[in-house]
C-alpha cells in the first residue's frame, strides 16, 4: 500500500514525504514557541492568515449596542445593502453568508437546477477547493476547461457547448470565472464582456468568484460595477475576508429575477446569521473611507515590490504575470524549505518546484526585505 | 386564491393577517425611528437579538495579531478545543462551525448515512426552524413525536422502534433532543440518561441540541459534562451565539470514533472558517471567568423574576414551568400588541393567544419593570 | 445491546422475536421445496406477489419486433400516452418509470424545490416504505397526520399550515393522499375535491399516489378522470404493477405547465427506459378491453369475499371497512401462525395482533375457501 | 440569443441546425409509416434499439407462475445471483437494478462518501450521458481525463493525485472505466490490471461500466472473471440490456464487506424492483447456453464484418479499431444523410464528420449488405 507514501497535502503537487513536514515542523512548533515570545510572525502562506483590519473591527463595536431582530432584520443589513447597490447598480439583490465556499455553492444554486453544470478553470475554487460543495448542495455537474494562467477564453469553452435540450446530458447553465484569478491574474473589462455574451448567447449566466474582487479592482482600476454587473456578470460571490474583513461573504444577483428564491437557499444552505449585523457592520465598514481599496492597493503594491525584487534574481523564476497580490515562482526546493522555517508560504506545485506567495492588506515593507534578504543568502548558501 | 390571507409568519399558528403587521409596524419604522435618536430599545423577543459580551470582544481584539495559519490550524483553536475538552470529557472532539443549524445538521451528518433516520419532538428547531436544511444536506428522514412542553419522553418513541433491516423502511438512528427545550423546559439528568440507554439499546445514539445548553447548566445546577457526556449523549450542538457571544458554534463529538470524517463533511458543508481563530477566540472569552455561567444565570434569573411579577396576574396565563430563559404565556391580544410596541416579542400561538417571552444576558431589572408595568396597564384599559 | 432482540421485520409492529421466523421458516425453506415440485402456492401476502396478466405479456411479445428508438421515442410509448390521455384528459403529460417509489419521487419532485414541504397520512408509502427516498431526492420535508384509516381530512392537516413566506420554515407546497389507501379505504370524489380546493387554497398541490388506482375506481364505479383531474388532482402517480403488469408506472402531470422540467429529472433521476416499449406495450394491454377494470373488479371482489366468509367469524375483528382489496383483521396469534405457513399473509401489527390479507387479480375462490377452512380449523383447535 | 440555433441534439458534436432534422425527418415520420406497413427497418442507431432475444421472453414467462415473495426473495433471484457467482467469483454479491445508469451510480454510491471523487473518462457515460445522476445521488466530484480512443491510462489519473487528506479537496476514491469502452475499444487484462494497481496503491477502488461487458469478454476471448475480479475490478456494472435483453442490470461487487448497505442505497435509489422474478429470469436465460455469448459475438462479428466492407473505400475513414460492436467512422456528411434515410444511425461528432454505427444481436448480413451498397452508391452519386 503506497497510501502514505502518495499522501500529498497541499497545494497542487506536493510530493508526498515532505507534506507533513511542512505542517508539523513549521507550523505547530513554530507559533506555540513564538506564542510564548508573543510575536507571531507574518509570512506570504495565504491572504486569510492575516488578521482583521482595525476599522472593520471598530464597527463591529459599534454596532454592538442594544437590541436588533436578529436574521438579517435590521438597520445595519439594510445599510450595508445599500451601500452595496451602490457599488454594484440598483438592481443589485444582497445577500450575506459566512463564508467563500457558501457564497459560491449557494450562489450558483440560487440559478441552477440539479440537472444543469457549470462550467469553470480546473484550477478554479469551485472545482479544486470547496471539497465538493457545489455537486452536493446543487447536484450540479462541474465541467472544467484547463488554463495556463486561470483565465477562462471563449475558445476554451467551446468543447462543452453540446447536448442542449437532449435529456441524458447535463445542461450547461453557468460559466464561473475567478476574478482575480487564483492565478493572481485579472480578467480585463473585454475578456469579461466576451465571455458574458458566449454564455448569454447560449442562454447561459455568468458567475464570478469574488473572493479578491477588490484586489483585481485595485489592478484593473475601475470601479466593481465595470467589470461586473456592466460587463454582462449576473451573479457575484463578493469577498472580504482576504482583504481585511474578519468573515462573512455577498452572495450578489445583479440581474433582476434571479435571486426569487434565494432566501430558503440561503436558510436550507445553513448560511442564515442570527446577529448578522455583525457582518453588516464588517461591509460598512469596508465601504466606508474606501477601506477596500485601501487594503487591497496596500496588498497589491506590495506584491508588485516583492516581484521587482525578485523577478531578476538568478535561479528564480516568476511563473505568472504579478497583477494582483499573488506571485507564482520557482525556488530551489533546498533554498525554498530554509527560507519558509523564517517567512511561511507555500508550495503550489512540488514537482516543478513552484512556490505562491501572497501578500495582505498588512504586509510590511520590513516583511519583504527580510524575505528577499533571507532567500538570496540560502541561494548563495546553496550555490 | 387564500394564499395571501393565509400567508403566516411567525412562530408557531400566527392568523394570516397579523403577520405583515408585526413586521412592518413593529421593526421597520419603530428601529428607523429610535436609531436616529441612537437608543435601541431592548424587548424580549429572542436571546439572539442581543448583542456581544464585551468580554468576548475584547478577546476578539486580543488575538488580532500577526499570522496565523486559516481554517483551524491555529494556537487559539488548539486552546479553545482544550477548554472545551476540560469540560466535556477527554474523549470530545470538538470543531467549529458558523450557526445552530449548521451544527445540529452537520454533527447528524456525521453520524447518519442517508438512509437513516433521526426522531425528535415536533416542536423541535431541526423540525421547524431550519427550512429543511437536515432533510437536504443527510439525506435523511426526520420523524417526530408530540409533546406538550418539547421533551421527549421513551413512550413517545416506541411508534417509530419498527422496521430495523427493513430495507423498505428508513432506519432510525439517531434520537435527537434539545436542552434546554424550545419551550424553557429542562431535561433531568435521569431523563436523559433513559433517552440515552433507550437509544443505545437500539444501537441509536442520542444526540442534544445545546443551543441553550447553558441556560441548561444553571437550571440544573450541575456541569456540562454531567447532563451531556456522562448522561450518555453521543453528539451535541453547543451553542454560544445565543448567550453573549456573536457567532460560532460547536460540534462536539462525546465518544470516541464518531468524528472519523467530519472534517471533510464540515468543508463540503460550507462551515469551515478561513480566519477561524476569532471563532475560537470567542470560546476562550466564553469559557474564561464563567463568562457562560455569568450570563446564562443572569438571562434564568431576569426569566424567573419576570414570571413571578406576571404568574399572578388576572387575564394572564403562563403555559410552561420557567425553567430556563422562556416564558410562555396567554395574553389577550389586544394587550399584548399595545405592549409589543415598546417591549418586542413574537407570538407564539395566535389561535390560543400565547405570546413567547426571552429573556437574555443583557435583559435589565428596568426592562421588565417598565415591560410589566405597561403589561398591566394595558390589561387595565382593556377591562 | 437489544438491537438482535428488537430486530424487527415488517410491517408496522412485528415483535423482534418473530422476524426471522416468518422469513425464515416460510419463505426460504417452503419454496424452495415447492419448487421441486413444481407448484407455487398463492396467498394473501400482496398483491405484488402474484405474476403477469397473460395478455400483458401477450403485447409484450408484439411490439417485439425490429428495432425502435429507444429512450420513449418510439411509436409504442406514443401509443400508450395517448390512452393515457383518453383516460386523464388531454392535458395529461404521462413519463414512465420503473417502479412505484420512482413514480412518488420524481413527480414530487417536478413540482417541488428543496425547501419545500409535502403533507401526508404517517402510514402512507412516501413516509414509511420508501427509505427516505423523498427526502433523499427532493431534498424536501415530509410531513405527516396521523389517521385511523389512511385517509386525510382538512382538519387533520391545518397544524401544518403556518409559517408560510418564512424562510426559516420549510414552505408547504404538497399535500400527497393514496387512492385506494394502504388501509385499503377508498377516497370519495368529495374527499378529495375538498383536500384539492383546500390545497389550492393555500397556493398548494395535489398529489395522489395511484399504486391501487384500478381497485380505486371500481370501488368507487368511476372513471379515473372524474376522481383524478375532474377531482383537482395535480400530479398522480399511476400504477399497473400491483394489478397485472410486470413492472412501469406513469407519472402523471394531469395540469398543463407542471412537467416543464421533467425529463431532465426523470433521466438524472435513473429511471428513463432504454428499451421503453416494453413498459409502454404493457398499458397499451392494460387500457385494451379494460384489463385493468377485470383485473381490479375480480381482486377486489376477491376481497369481499374474503371479508363476507370472516367478518362473522368469532375470535376475529376485521379493523377496517374492506373498500378495495385489503383487509385489516385481529386474528389469535397463534392461529394466524399456523394459517400462515399454507397460505402466507404478513402481520401488519404485532403488538394489536392484526394482519393485512391482499387479494390480488390471481386470487380464486379456491384460494379463499380453502384459507378460510383452515382458519376455522385453527380457531377451533385453539379454544 | 443563439439558443436555439445553438441547440444540439446528440451525440457529442452536432452542429445546432441539424440536430432538429434528425429527430423529426428521419424518426417520427419514418417509423409511423412504417409502422403500417409493419415491417420496421433495423439500422446501426444503437444496440438498445433492437428488441429482446425470444429465449429471455421465453423464461420471463417460465417464471409467471404463482406467488413469489417480491423485492428480490424469491428463488429465481437466488438462481440468478449463484449463477452470476459461477462467473464472477463466489466472493460477489449480486444486486439487480433497472438500468445503466442506476447500476453506475448507485455502485459508486455504495463505495463513495460525499466527498470522495471518482475519475473516469470524460467520454465515460457517467460523464456524458447520465444527466447529472452521479453527482446529484451520490454529492460526489467526477473528475475527467480526456483520451484518444475511450481507455484510460495511468499516466493520464496522475494529475488527479493529490490533496489527499487534505478537507478542501474531494479525496479521490475511485477510478471508473469503461469495457468495452464507448469507442467500441477494448482494454487487455494487463491495462486492467495496472489501473487497479495504481488505484489500490492510493487506497482507492476500481469500478467498471460494463454496460457491454459480454461484448468484451467476446473480444478478448476471456471469461468474465479474468478481466474483473481477477484483474483487480472492486466493483462492476454489469448490463445485459444492450446485448438481448428487455431492461434489469446487475451492481456487482467483487470484493467482500464492499455491499453492508447497499440494500438500502438500492431501496433508496428507487432501484427496488416489486416483482424482480422478472429480472432475475432474463439472467437466467442470459447465462443459460450461453447466450450471453452468442448475442455478443453475433454482434461483434457483424461489426468486424461491416468494418472489412467499409474500411478500405475511398472516401470513408475509419477511426478507431473495430474490438467491440461499435465503428466510428468519418463519412461525408451528405452522403451520411442520405444513407441515414434508409439505415438509421447517429453523428458522433459532427464538426469532423464523424458516425457511429452500432450492431447488435439482431444484425443481419442482409442489413450490412444492403447498408453498404446504398452507402457505395451515394458515395459514388457525390463525386
Amino acid at each position: 500500500m503506497l497510501v502514505a507514501k502518495h499522501t500529498h497535502y497541499y497545494l497542487y503537487n506536493i510530493l508526498p514525504e515532505s507534506a507533513t513536514l511542512y505542517f508539523v515542523r513549521f507550523f505547530k512548533e513554530y507559533h506555540f514557541e513564538n506564542m510564548e515570545i508573543n510575536s507571531v510572525k507574518r509570512g506570504f502562506a495565504s491572504d486569510n492568515n492575516a488578521g482583521v483590519h482595525p476599522d472593520v473591527l471598530k464597527e463591529i463595536l459599534a454596532v454592538n449596542k442594544g437590541h436588533t431582530i436578529g436574521y438579517g432584520s435590521d438597520i445595519y443589513t439594510d445599510q450595508a445593502k445599500t451601500l452595496f447597490r451602490e457599488y454594484l447598480g440598483e438592481s443589485a439583490e444582497i445577500f450575506f453568508v459566512f463564508n467563500g465556499t457558501a457564497a459560491n455553492v449557494l450562489g450558483l444554486s440560487g440559478v441552477m437546477r440539479p440537472w444543469n453544470s457549470v462550467i469553470t478553470a480546473s484550477s478554479s475554487h469551485i472545482e479544486q477547493d470547496e471539497c465538493g460543495a457545489p455537486e452536493k448542495f446543487t447536484g450540479c455537474k462541474v465541467l472544467t476547461v484547463d488554463t495556463s494562467n486561470g483565465k477562462i477564453t471563449i475558445d476554451l469553452l467551446e468543447k462543452h457547448m453540446h447536448g442542449f435540450d437532449f435529456e441524458h446530458h447535463s445542461q450547461p447553465k453557468v460559466i464561473s470565472i475567478t476574478q482575480a484569478s487564483e492565478m493572481g491574474t485579472v480578467y480585463t473589462v473585454k475578456e469579461i464582456q466576451k465571455i458574458s455574451e458566449f454564455a448569454h448567447d447560449y442562454n447561459m449566466l455568468l458567475h464570478m468568484d469574488g473572493a479578491r474582487l477588490a484586489n483585481a479592482s485595485v489592478a484593473l482600476n475601475l470601479p466593481f460595477k465595470t467589470f461586473t454587473t456592466d460587463a454582462g456578470v449576473d451573479v457575484l460571490s463578493f469577498g472580504g475576508t482576504k482583504n481585511g474583513m474578519m468573515l462573512g461573504e455577498a452572495v450578489c444577483f445583479l440581474k433582476p429575477g434571479l435571486s426569487e428564491n434565494f432566501k430558503y437557499i440561503r436558510k436550507q444552505g445553513m448560511q442564515l446569521a442570527s446577529k448578522m449585523r455583525f457582518i453588516s457592520a464588517q461591509y460598512i465598514a469596508y465601504f466606508k473611507n474606501d477601506l477596500w481599496k485601501k487594503c487591497a492597493s496596500h496588498s497589491n503594491s506590495m506584491a508588485t515590490a516583492l516581484n521587482d525584487k525578485i523577478k531578476n534574481i538568478k535561479g528564480l523564476k516568476v511563473t505568472q504575470p504579478v497583477q494582483s497580490n499573488g506571485i507564482f515562482v520557482i525556488i530551489p526546493r533546498i533554498v525554498a524549505e530554509k527560507v519558509m522555517s523564517e517567512y511561511f508560504f507555500y508550495p503550489w506545485n512540488e514537482r516543478t518546484s513552484e512556490y505562491r506567495l501572497m501578500t495582505s492588506w498588512d504586509t510590511t515593507e520590513e516583511d519583504i526585505n527580510g524575505f528577499v534578504e533571507l532567500l538570496k543568502k540560502e541561494l548563495k548558501n546553496t550555490q
